[in-house]
């Protein structure tokens, strides 16, 4: 199967086969699945129009059907395919490190971690998901994916992973951030992705949201609209999402697992809290899902806080109903905490944040009071990936932020040498207009 | 020693020493002195006014007595303070990495390794020398260091140092890249650092450039000369040089040392040919000379090839004679390869090449005929950066396109399976405008 691309730079071989590259075996072979420990089921995903459990027909034209299965699968584990792991080793295992510096200079008897993803090579978490499913898609025969993104992350992700797996890659990018951030266009353009302003006229969800207001700024919903649509138009093409849905919370899961072994290695039990940032609740899930499991199975008592931000604060405020991921309402209904489909949250710096909905299967897991959540202020969350950067060197995206600020905060109260990690889910490398604001 | 800073975020305790974090035995636990091993010594620098070898008195009021000693040290082991190597530990060992995909692309029999500097928390190799001078000066009492950057990584790392080590950080920014870059000096600013355009009205130096050109888009050289004049006239501060001299190529020698290493566990024997690109010269000799020395001890026959821009050719088109480091004059004469002091680069996007003279360390090298130079151009150098990219996830820093470029050449002209080295230097998240100009 090969795919002839346009620019000379291009790779014209679609390569699925393992190189036969050595992957460490701390990168995990199974990816984890909370469904299975879970004591109630995650509530189904509803068919927009008859409000009943979804089909995996009805997902087939968006979704490969080895995504649509594991969007339901109960299994513990699915076995992670050997290309993925061999990319996923370009970086992983990424680094559980103990901020002593930062315990230091905080001057807590906490034990404090921080796992980072920024290493990726775009930054953050986000490659562990698009490798994953471009890979599954190109394995199916899909040859272009569309998709959604808010800062970039995503839409830089997607097209990374499309490079390496001989996909095209077509991006609608929320207006505002299109026209603020031309490094992570530029981005997904080297690694050969296409990228739109979203709304754009090139949709019809597009052209009645701009004939509704022509100078709308955009929102991750309305981007949403436009990529599903997209995709359903064109058999060859399918969508990917990088958050919200159960198969993106399992690809994630790399990350908590990882964190298990590496804290193992370290010598510490079982930690007392982890905090990670959540906007459609992957990295979150990512992060505590296998500590939560651990949790359910053998009775550690692990404490897992969600990082949201108090500008958008879905988990914190939000109802927990059945709602659309999109505002056309081209998407299943999911059951989630939600601030509306129609809110529009305000242009926080954390643009990966800025979300009306929140993962199901992290929604359930608060409802069922098996996690907590928590709002941060973004100057508080500033002021606290500053501190971090000038502690330990890296400084934290926007979003990470989120999570370093209640770490921090626990760590400052803590009386007794707790272990507390924290998830960065990614690098501001990208985000530094965004500091010098701050700063 | 503490030492009190103003902004609420600010580190207000300077501490030198180790935390107590296990460092991993990849890191190496001394640095290695290429000058133990040439067949013939480096030729000594001269006091600009006398013409005759500096004595340590003449470099007192630049640097701390350690740095001092390490620019004239013959020894070939100089050991690495722990506190530095737990600091290192927070990115090193960088990952040696065989790019497989790439192979694979260029349908090469060439076996291809990737050193990769780019997971520093600055994304590039600087911050090897960076914590090393920054600990030095502050273990000596030093207060502030002044400096210059061209497209800022070099200030950036030296900021990160600082705000590790508790020491300010004043830097000197080309005015051309001042204007155009404002993420790095960002990032300066995260981490506490002050960044002036230069030339600037702050010293004697800047206002005689601008008397002379009040339009002048300014040079690394007119910035080297405000940089050392204010450390000259401060006695609590001290001057940071991020390339050309002996001990920063000393403090580079971590690269190679992990790679001699890692080539080995990989079950390689000595590689065939580095690649490696060269500005002043730190991550060339950074990369190279453990192999160099080993070539001079053990016989084998491993080839160093440095890589420059042909826009700024100083190994393949300058003169190898005595030079000044800055266009005022003021630092000491160096014998280099140079295309004049006063030579005005073109703008070229890698920045970080863009320096009349070469370190003299290099130039020995490449004159006594031990290693080799070629010129690459900027086009040659983006098209290889975006294969490289496409194919191993990895966007390569301008600078470290041009050692792709060369490496892919080589490999793509391999009739054997030869192994190959190439040096990356760092990542180009944040050259991307210059990327999406050539795409
Ligand atoms: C660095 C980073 N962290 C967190 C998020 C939030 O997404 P999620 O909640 O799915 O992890 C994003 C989204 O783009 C991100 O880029
Ligand atoms: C990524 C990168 N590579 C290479 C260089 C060139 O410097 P040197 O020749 O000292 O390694 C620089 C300088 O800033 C750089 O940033």
């Amino acid at each position: 199967m090969t795919t002839q691309q346009t620019t000379p730079t291009s790779l014209p071989v679609r390569s699925l086969e393992p190189t036969g590259a050595e992957v460490p075996s701390t990168v995990p072979t199974h990816w984890y699945n909370l469904a299975a420990d879970l004591p109630e089921p995650v509530p189904p995903h509803l068919h927009p129009g008859t409000r009943e459990p979804l089909t995996p027909d009805d997902l087939a034209p968006l979704f490969p059907l080895s995504l649509v299965q594991q969007e339901v699968t109960t299994e513990r584990y699915v076995e992670i395919p050997q290309t993925v792991r061999e990319i996923y080793a370009l970086w992983r295992p990424s680094p559980l490190v103990r901020a002593r510096r930062l315990e230091r200079a905080l001057g807590t008897p906490a034990r404090v971690y921080y796992k980072y993803e920024g290493v990726s090579p775009v930054g953050s978490h986000k490659p562990n998901t698009a490798v994953a499913q471009a890979y599954y898609n190109a394995l199916e025969g899909t040859t272009k994916l569309t998709t959604e993104t808010g800062a970039g992350q995503w839409g830089a992700s997607l097209s990374f992973a499309g490079a390496l797996l001989g996909l095209e890659v077509e991006v609608w990018q929320v207006r505002a951030s299109y026209d603020a951030k031309p490094y992570r266009r530029a981005q997904m353009e080297v690694y050969g992705g296409v990228c739109h302003p979203s709304p754009s006229d090139l949709t019809e969800a597009g052209r009645a949201m701009l004939a509704a207001d022509p100078d709308t700024t955009g929102s991750l919903g309305m981007a949403i609209s436009e990529a599903v649509e997209t995709a359903a138009k064109d058999p060859a093409a399918h969508y990917a999402l990088g958050s919200v849905l159960n198969h993106v919370m399992l690809h994630q899961s790399v990350i908590g697992q990882e964190a298990l072994v590496q804290l193992d290695e370290a010598g510490e039990g079982a930690p007392d809290v982890v905090f990670g940032c959540a906007g459609g609740g992957s990295n979150l899930a990512g992060l505590t899902f296998p500590f939560l499991g651990r949790n359910l199975r053998e009775g550690t008592t692990t404490r897992l806080v969600a990082c949201e931000p108090a500008a958008c604060p879905s988990l914190t405020q939000g109802e927990y109903r059945y709602d659309f991921g999109d505002v056309a309402g081209l998407t299943p209904l999911l059951k989630m905490h939600t601030l509306g489909k129609d809110f529009v949250p305000p242009a926080i710096h954390a643009g990966g944040l800025r979300y009306h909905g929140m993962s199901p299967m992290v929604s359930h897991a608060v409802n069922l009071g098996l996690m907590e959540a928590t709002a941060v202020e973004q100057d508080d969350a500033f002021a606290a990936g500053t501190l971090f950067a000038r502690a330990e060197g890296i400084i934290p995206a926007p979003e990470s932020t989120h999570a370093v600020a209640a770490a921090i905060a626990h760590a400052r109260a803590a009386t007794e040498p707790e272990v507390i990690v924290l998830g960065l889910s990614g690098n501001g490398v990208l985000d530094l207009p965004a500091y010098a604001a701050y700063v």
